[in-house]
């Protein structure tokens, strides 16, 4: 199968860049692929050209004279640039030239313009943004990472749906087991929304787990974790402060005196292969999940590494069919599209 | 000033064996602080022969013939258990016999019994659980950490005023600084009781930095961060989970091979400096904040340095008139105190 992604080339802190040499590094690894590169074609050509590889064939260049600003609101976005390469590269999945569509630029842009040029899965209110995180055991996938701040109990449900779909595809686990994050074990516990989500997920035929807490995710209790936008937001972000200030302790106390110099010189293949192990860039690319189209955006700082990690997914996800397989599952879930027709 | 500290001395994983030697270890390094120990007198005694401390003449006990269970109900454990030793020892910092309680025991019937023995302080609704959280620059006071998991603006603002207070006593602290703990920086960003909480904040005559991510705790962005109970909890065990998960990484790095093993011995002073640094069992002891009294309730699972860390904890409280001090900020809160009329 030959799979086509769309890249927001302009896209995230750094643009071509990164973006570019990113590409090409994915082309080599997977030699049926293709790319549409979107943005500045000046820009673009000048940063092809700068590269030997033998990619650079599978590579097209789609020219958007406008770039969406990483702190440009949304809205603002939407209705005035109709020419962004963001909004350009959505397009082109949407007309069936590209499968997928990567982007490192504006989290919320790239959700609106998704939302409103790609539209929703039948049986999906609201897209969410789904993840995967590093744990004891290999990997949990968790959403919303911050599409949705206010959620109720079906969005929470289809968000469940839709995060055993990912998991079953990308990680191949027949049935993901899914935890809905509360701040106790027993059905009891929670606020209201998350104790009526408990109950449609006890009913929903999922294999659901039950509730998990905030260190059930490192421990990787479950395959999927669920949680409203706002506490999924600031669940990631403070795992990854916390995990930046560990690394600074630790090489503080490496750099502390030059007996302590000395030991890390010794210790040194043993930290790289930690750092290697928690790098954020193995684990960069959020799916936007729900939608009629394969997005995955990048983190927005990232390196040609980083991106090249968020091009792996989105591939994946193309190759593995998620969006058949969320839309099936969807399908059977009475209650969450039951919530939906009265919703829409 | 004598400060007495009376301490729930059956509660928590491991009881006596536990909270007694920690008892000790308290009393050498306070000599005017007494203790009184509550719980099954015998027990309490057959603890106390196995110390030679000098300290032992500032031990009194008072005898409780029950326990609340770790997983009891919390309103069971108010309604039912009237001799346990988490009510006797509450109920001594009511009668003024002691000016602290300390309890490693059931969070949630540690906080029912506490808010029905002792009372809330004027302008109070809600108690909430704040901690200390080790950042880069220092420490971080955040509440609420799993007391209240419906909040409205008006508890935010609460908390944030006694969050201060709390800061502002312990820490030494002038003017700390507040953030509310959302999904972005904007004004416009998160859910609607975050934005309501904002607008209360701004106009509340606190240092209020704005909104702040789950990245600027570890930062330490500010002296204090607010939250709601549901996101609080989640983020301290999000937390607990992943430097658990960092740690074992790490051991099994080292532990890899021959070679590895070696640096790890040399390494070694600088990976335990480093556990040393991030050791919860420093930062042992949550404060129940906006009762009229001091209660602090340790980890269930912690050690006897971790139980005497939460008793220092009370003990600086008291030496520092944290009541005293968040009465009088309480005061000063024409907003707060209205909410918390009509709502009474």
């Amino acid at each position: 199968m030959t799979v086509t992604v769309a890249i927001d080339a302009m896209g995230g802190d750094h643009g071509p860049p990164v973006t570019v040499p990113a590409a090409l590094d994915f082309l080599v690894a997977h030699p049926a692929a293709r790319v549409l590169l979107v943005g500045r074609e000046s820009d673009l050509t000048a940063a092809l050209a700068k590269s030997m590889s033998s990619a650079r064939d599978r590579v097209a260049v789609r020219h958007a004279s406008e770039v969406v600003g990483m702190d440009e609101p949304p809205a603002d976005a939407l209705r005035r640039k109709k020419d962004s390469s963001m909004r350009v590269a959505i397009n082109l999945v949407k007309e069936g030239e590209a499968q997928a569509c990567v982007s490192a630029g504006n989290t919320g842009a790239l959700m609106a313009i998704a939302r409103f040029v790609l539209k929703t899965l039948p049986g999906v209110d609201r897209p969410a943004i789904a993840s995967q995180l590093p744990t004891k055991k290999g990997a949990c996938t968790v959403l919303d990472l911050g599409a949705n701040v206010n959620c109720t109990p079906e969005h929470l449900l289809q968000f469940a749906v839709m995060g055993a779909a990912l998991a079953a595809a990308v990680d191949h686990v027949e049935r993901p087991s899914v935890g809905l994050l509360n701040v106790g074990e027993e059905d009891i516990k929670g606020n209201d929304v998350v104790k009526q989500a408990g109950e449609l997920l006890r009913a929903s035929g999922l294999n659901f787990h039950g509730n998990v807490e905030g260190d059930d995710i490192y421990k990787g209790t479950t395959d999927v974790v669920v949680c409203d936008g706002f506490v999924g937001n600031v669940m990631l972000k403070t795992s990854e402060g916390l995990a930046q200030m560990l690394y600074e302790f630790l090489k503080a106390e490496f750099t502390r005196g030059p007996l302590t110099r000395l030991s890390a010189l010794v210790a040194y293949p043993v930290l790289s292969a930690f750092k290697r192990r928690i790098d954020p860039r193995r684990y960069n690319g959020a799916t936007l999940v729900g939608l009629r189209g394969v997005v995955v955006k990048s983190h927005g700082g990232t390196d040609a590494l980083g991106f090249r990690h968020a091009l792996e997914k989105a591939h994946a996800e193309v190759a593995e069919g998620v969006l058949d397989r969320i839309a099936q599952r969807m399908a059977t879930m009475p209650v969450a599209s039951a919530a939906a027709a009265t919703d829409a």
